[in-house]
């Protein structure tokens, strides 16, 4: 079922063998399996108490085997925001895909409607009326194509931009016999990161009177939403806390990057998620004092929200710094050899997940197994 | 031969199509066929006028189908960051490659040596002796493996640290009768980039003049070495008047991205090369005024130096700002509707190509051509 990756061809002999991690080729995207698995947990844990569907995001991972174990855990699908993310997955049998950008051009949407006829349950957003037009259209003759509408929570990325055009775009989905309405979306994507816990929660809270304005006009023209779905591991806590969304699509939960672990998450200060992705380099140069050379650099590495950290190999106070595309110097006052091996945090798990084709998943210092990155680079 | 790829799958019907480049699937990495062509021959036809062999890098375009251009218009072979990307490029039947980083473990001697067995032409730098002395007991019983000395040019990534530790190097290498001595390795990566000529000119000078220093201290040694690899796209015209370099390792020139192109190469000003890499990216939401969210974002373009330059879909005066993993506003007053083509220069061109599975190989408005990525992602 595994697509076959250089990873697979190289090290799938380690899989099971003690010190194994310590023999991977590096660069390598390493998993903690027990970090991981936790979070799963907590999260599904997290939804059910407060009684929300938790649909995870699956560009964050963009794997088929991330996917299953948040199928196991109790989440009802999986969110992608790219129709060829949602075919790979789709492909290695996920289902309950909701796809949360707008797909727009000819092509796009009959790969869409062919796609729905492929799995049971496949939905999509649209903020515009041609485009739903368009949708009704390619899916007339299979089952009905379910179809949110994208409300903007004012970054200008993508949704409808007031409550009326909600309203009409509700209206135009329900009226389609091809179509089934299926509710609306709405994600905070700026509010995220906001680093401290209650300006965080003063810009979800804002934002949140906004969405109940327009989900007031929707209950007003007897269009009122089945499903609100939106949220990110930033405003889960908030989002919980303030009982409007409906359904979750928490991504990063299950990574813990440096970014989101910057943040407190609000759960009581409890850090409730583990950092759970890493990135194993190695030394292949240390011919200056001060500084030794890794094998991971601008293709190692999502370089949009700075440098990565460094969390075991190279002393306490060791930082990390981009020597080109395939290099990083590591500087610092205790640095290892030749040879030796440096564990990282990545600064941005979405984009740096993506530069590669495996996870390696670790108990220990056991490789326990090779993980493809199923959806990698399927950005059309 | 090919590697399959989603885009083939997807794709492979519209080769030879009019009008096919519009009904690609975006974001799509588009390979202007003809503007590729004149890069390939003009930077053949320089190195021919000046006496230089010519061994393009390979990290830039990780295509076994731009290597066998580059070979078939006179390239000795292919200069490789990885490991994993010689072998990518070997299993494809591309020969000559030398990798310009040193590989240092037991795992990856091992698959270096496996490499040399199976090619008839492979070199490698080191900088370390410890890692000379493994290398000559994993190329026992095949083939004098060759080994360059890597000669740091002060940016303290890789090489050794003085004309003293070059010579020593070197006879270490000469004395191993597995290994072959094949020269000196000097690569200025930090001067590439200075984008005033003169600036960059009297840079390449005086780090030149130092490795006179060194060639003169192998020289009297005896360790006079036969070939001097090193050179980029920045520097090319520097390194071809001032003789010291007999090899160059240009990589960006058959691309030519933002960075490039705002440098005056300095021959003559007249812009030898032209960009021939771009990105077709598609409008998939267009609600708010003055701007438009395309289908390309932080999956879509390396970010390391600053955003995409917009080329044609959007007027003259439009802008792009980075909005998360998936998405990009274009800001202008003279936007196109949803479902519209917008075309971008990459800011980088190397780890944007790493992010891709094929290029679209495109004359006019027609594709000609899918050629994978071949060793993308083969960062270990």
């Amino acid at each position: 079922m595994h697509r076959d990756t250089a990873s697979q061809r190289l090290h799938g002999d380690l899989i099971g063998q003690p010190g194994s991690r310590d023999r991977l080729n590096t660069p390598a995207l390493i998993l903690d399996a027990d970090a991981f698995a936790r979070n799963v947990a907590r999260m599904a844990d997290f939804a059910r108490r407060h009684g929300l569907i938790l649909r995870p995001h699956a560009k964050s991972h963009k794997s088929a085997d991330i996917a299953r174990a948040q199928l196991a855990s109790g989440a009802v699908g999986l969110c992608c925001a790219k129709l060829g993310e949602a075919e790979a997955l789709a492909a290695e049998g996920i289902d309950g895909l909701h796809l949360t950008s707008p797909v727009v051009t000819p092509p796009g949407i009959a790969r869409l409607a062919a796609l729905a006829r492929r799995i049971a349950a496949l939905s999509i957003v649209a903020d515009h009326p041609d485009v739903v037009d368009a949708l009704a259209v390619a899916a007339q003759g299979g089952p009905p194509l379910t179809v949110f509408v994208d409300i903007d929570p004012g970054i200008h990325r993508t949704g409808v931009a007031s409550p009326q055009e909600a309203v009409a775009l509700a209206r135009r989905i329900a009226d389609h016999p091809s179509l089934r309405y299926g509710g609306v979306q709405f994600y905070c994507g700026a509010q995220q990161h906001i680093q401290d816990f209650a300006e965080r929660r003063a810009a979800i809270v804002e934002r949140t009177d906004y969405l109940s304005t327009c989900l007031a006009a929707l209950t007003a023209a007897d269009l009122a939403p089945a499903i609100v779905t939106g949220g990110g591991t930033g405003s889960h806590v908030i989002d919980a806390e303030l009982g409007v969304l409906t359904e979750l699509q928490v991504g990063s939960y299950i990574f813990m990057d440096r970014e989101y672990s910057d943040c407190d998450l609000g759960d009581g200060g409890a850090k409730p998620f583990e950092t759970a992705l890493l990135v194993d380099a190695g030394v292949i140069s240390a011919n200056a004092p001060g500084l030794v050379t890794i094998d991971a650099g601008l293709k190692a590495f999502a370089t949009d929200t700075g440098p990565p950290a460094i969390l075991a190999g190279a002393g306490e106070s060791a930082r990390y710094r981009f020597m080109g595309d395939e290099h990083g110097a590591v500087i610092g006052p205790d640095l290892p050899g030749i040879g030796a091996r440096i564990t990282l945090g990545t600064p941005h798990c979405d984009p740096t997940v993506n530069l590669y084709d495996a996870y390696h998943v670790i108990r220990g210092d056991v490789l326990t197994a090779i993980w493809p990155v199923t959806a990698r680079g399927r950005s059309a």
